[in-house]
């Protein structure tokens, strides 16, 4: 007890210290101080250690706002993270000093119906990293409730540990979705989170997964990761028809359940037409606010179509994917930066870049 | 048994002057004879006493066609029916002659992987009564699946009992979209399906129903049948955020499931707009192929859009509404005609024109 | 705000005065000073104005212990309470003094993973009123989440408030046993659960409701509270085949769900035996640890057997089910006492007498 | 067309050779003639090359009995089998001569209201090969309905085909378990229907599956074929607490679901106990009629208890299993004979003895 009462001296000079990237302005990231809050009964705090850009940071860093969220003050960026703890509140007792912890981004009310319910991800009060005006997390440290904070396993990496918040998108929808051995899947998009859902769809054990997108590099990605099936499709809405038949000639057999990861009226009319009576559509992809879609017709053919928003209780089981090696993210990181000035700016035009870049992770 | 085979020799006698409404072109129904297939082992033949006018034959009468099913030659026209037991086939123990019997109009192939898994009524060999290219049920008599007749105690009336087919899919739309004492409803369009959909919400115990549309007469009639709230509407898409205002006011409270019972890019926005984060929009009107709307604000509060398509195995349960008062139907019986060449064509005429005509109803 | 000062000061000088009923010892109550715990700033402090008695709280007040719960220093007894905030703590917007609230008992974690899956009724560290060691809220004054504080409509009295803790097991049971329209239900014991779990089961829609019990009165109240058919059954578990028979054939229909809110070996072959194929048993009373139960016959038929403890989120269904009238639980309330000594003493001796006392209250 | 009637020719005098195993009386099986029905429009006639042994048909073999069923008189034995389509109905399109298939052995009404319904594995007249008084397929040949008659592709061999029945208990009781990559499975009996469950549960993503069983030869087994562990228990119930804690540390995890496919009291208490709350213990195995449980802790765990019965529309999703490799059945045969009397006999003794013999198989 001594020497820990020391190390929270030390940690409050460091305290002091702590620094985050900053969202001043459009494209404007600044490393200044950060001072963090009380640490409450209930909170650890951890040192963040890995980072990973996700698409919102970067729609944050471009335009200042994402959806219906805008910034409107300086706000720290970053929500992917994961890190060692350093200090733990006096009521905790599921995690100790050292422990390496993957992060769960969101903080929801616990007290609304939703709430009560299961469906936290829902929580119309949710304090969410990085998401407007709450800051985030790329910082060298912050404080964070506990049972938001999952101890990894030895073999599973800071870095794997940061996955796990891309991946949870993609492994609640396969249980909103109920993927299985008996769910042929569609996945429309091979970006982060096209590949993402590839990974989680595999785990839950769907027995042929396709994916499409546009661009070829990333397909061939897609295919490295294990889809069974790839085709390269346009832009033009003209050639729906046409692709809807490549995708089930790729498939050959039913598709029972289709994820649009991009949400153009394309690619959720190609979803929509593609999936076979009594199937389901998931909507990941938020690209368009409106879109067009034949929806009579495969209202008719009783599909249903399920929104997706982030997640809930994904991280055990994340984590015990990594663990186990039925998910291997790893192969997804393809940039890594620092933690300066330069290396942040130079991180976040990375990822806005595209291309090869899947995802980009800051090692703090 | 020596009275039964004089029945049925009576019957062999009729069999050559059954006659049925043959739909020969556009708003052309001619009654012209239509001798009756064999009776197979499984099979009752059933004198048809009551049958209801259905949207769906409206379109058939005045278009020949109704979504991507087209008359090519002469049909019968009709489906919503009920009648008396005549003649049991030889395996038939369920029923007797002089039953009273409710039919479900679609005969399924029993033999696909949706019709094992209990979704028959997505069956893609479904042979249904007045869809094209299978022959209707407005005539003296039909043969039909001793299976698909249901047998209607003493205080359903036969009227009742062809009422079962619309009712159904209010039945159907309410059972996939779990309706209990827990979900607050909207519907949405006060013609025959949102009025049946109303009934059937009813007594699946939604605590509170608001029902819209832009004809008031038609409110009126949703206000006289138990709806908790009514409101008007207009077809101005422009209207819609002002619109949702007043729903939201009448109900007071969450709406959990909204019945689109329309079809169009305005009715589905406001659907969309309008029901609570978690919930559920029904599609089952069907009046637009593609439409215009806004899915990604409402996957992110992850609603799901769910397609309804007729029914399936809802006839008990519509019978024991109607055994027990749950429901009553009579009030939807707007006028009623008889079985001549006169008579079918004004009521189709009737039908067609809409107004105050609910569901028009023959009596044969 | 000056008065409410006033009042604050008021209550503190109260506060000192706060009583509530000890168990000591085994039929030892004593009403003796309970001081509260502070304010945290989500609580709410209540008077407590309404009172029921549990079977819990028998068994803790005949014996120190129920099921594996023991009561081994003296605690305050009482749970199923409604009653008037005093004082809101500083971060409550959704109470108000004055305010009349029906208390939901039980505060979980909201930590664990069946805290975050929405199942916080099996939370490991759950700390309920008057389940050992927790203290109850037969007391003057309590202080409590307001989360779980749920405010009464108008027309809704405090008595009614407190016994949505009863009625929130039977809402809880046919949540869970999806009761609706198409579910013919069997109720075995015409207790206070029993009895809730009738009013609940006609509030989700069950077409067919029969009870059994031993005991003729009680059986007689059942009738009077709606229930379709009741049948009196024996302690004899020779005659289980004849009343299983008896029982088909009071229903005259198939049973789709069976609640057996007794919980002994006789109870509960009956359940499984009179259940149709693929139905469903509940138990929620659990009179007896170990059964001697024909399960695998039940198997063989695809029955599910449902474990029913306590309720999750059901307070605002209960308060709108007492506020539309869909359920009336006034006549469940046979006897009322007063907070006094003697009160007390009277009021447990008459609820562990049984007979014709359904639901013994408190008024404070 | 010419030489399929010659074949036809053909095979209409073999008919009159077609022999089968009959059962005649206690261990008495009779290779006799079984002269086959006519061959409707939608059926097949098949030449079965593969059959397993199944433990009911031991129970016939040995007591005439199994469960209610009751053999009065001479019945074919046998029902896990495929074979190569010799002749098809008039109506069949999805079948050709010279296919081979897998047998799904129940046909069920198609009628009544759990048919309909999907659940067609608990229709009440349900036909099933060698359930007294259906007969059975270990013959040269039966005619069977074409729907129920699927595909193997190339690389499924006919044994492995015949093997489909028995995993498909398996594998329905994973699918209505929702078996998933969150759901930690243990499995109690290592026999046939202990292994191929856990064949299935790894299929669909169990991530942990330990398995018990009195017998360490059988448990090498199960650990051979991919068990996370194993523990072995004795048939003692003083030792349930013991051994519930052997196997929790073996799993070392929560366990969600445990499949019972033994059926004593101790197993299912043993299951009952060890289960984590919320979780579902399934009942396979139904050794004994009446068994004496700790029914109501598990029940205040909110434990649910699921029926198995056969399986429904599984033969698809065993194919795919087989095709792919995700499960490989091969390293269950331990014994083959042929279809000679002597054979049957030897047969019949070797599966009855048990021991090593895991499935005992027939090449016809």
């Amino acid at each position: 007890m001594g020497s820990k009462e020391e190390d929270r001296g030390g940690e409050e000079e460091e305290e002091e210290e702590n620094e985050a990237a900053w969202l001043v302005g459009i494209k404007n990231l600044q490393i200044q101080p950060y001072p963090l809050p009380p640490l409450g009964p209930h909170d650890v705090k951890v040192r963040v250690k890995a980072l990973g850009i996700c698409g919102s940071d970067v729609h944050h860093f471009k335009t200042m706002r994402c959806a219906s969220f805008i910034v409107k003050k300086p706000m720290v960026i970053g929500h992917e993270c994961a890190g060692i703890v350093e200090e733990v509140g006096t009521e905790v007792k599921s995690l100790a000093v050292g422990d390496h912890v993957a992060l769960e981004p969101g903080i929801s009310c616990r007290r609304c119906s939703l709430c009560k319910d299961g469906r936290y991800n829902l929580c119309p009060e949710m304090k969410f990293f990085g998401s407007p005006p709450t800051n985030g997390s790329l910082a060298n440290k912050v404080v964070h409730p506990s049972y938001l904070c999952y101890k990894l396993p030895d073999n599973v990496s800071l870095e794997e540990g940061a996955m796990c918040e891309p991946l949870s998108v993609g492994v609640h929808a396969c249980r909103r979705a109920n993927i299985n051995p008996t769910t042929n899947v569609l996945i429309i998009g091979s970006g982060p989170i096209g590949l993402v859902t590839l990974l989680a769809a595999r785990a839950f054990g769907a027995p042929r997964i396709i994916i499409v997108d546009v661009d070829d590099e990333r397909l061939s990605i897609a295919k490295s990761l294990g889809a069974d099936g790839i085709v390269q499709v346009s832009q033009d809405i003209k050639l729906v028809d046409e692709e809807v038949g490549l995708i089930q000639k790729a498939m050959s057999s039913r598709i029972h359940v289709s994820f649009d990861c991009v949400g153009y009226s394309k690619t959720m009319t190609t979803a929509l037409n593609v999936t076979h009576s009594g199937g389901k559509v998931c909507l990941i992809g938020l690209a368009l606010t409106e879109m067009t879609v034949p929806l009579a017709p495969a209202a008719a053919r009783e599909i249903e179509v399920i929104g997706i928003f982030r997640y809930r209780n994904t991280w055990p089981l994340c984590i015990e994917f990594l663990r186990t090696g039925k998910i291997d993210v790893k192969p997804l990181i393809t940039h890594r930066f620092g933690f300066s000035q330069e290396e942040v700016e130079r991180a976040f035009e990375t990822s806005a870049r595209g291309g090869n870049a899947i995802k980009v992770m800051f090692n703090l």
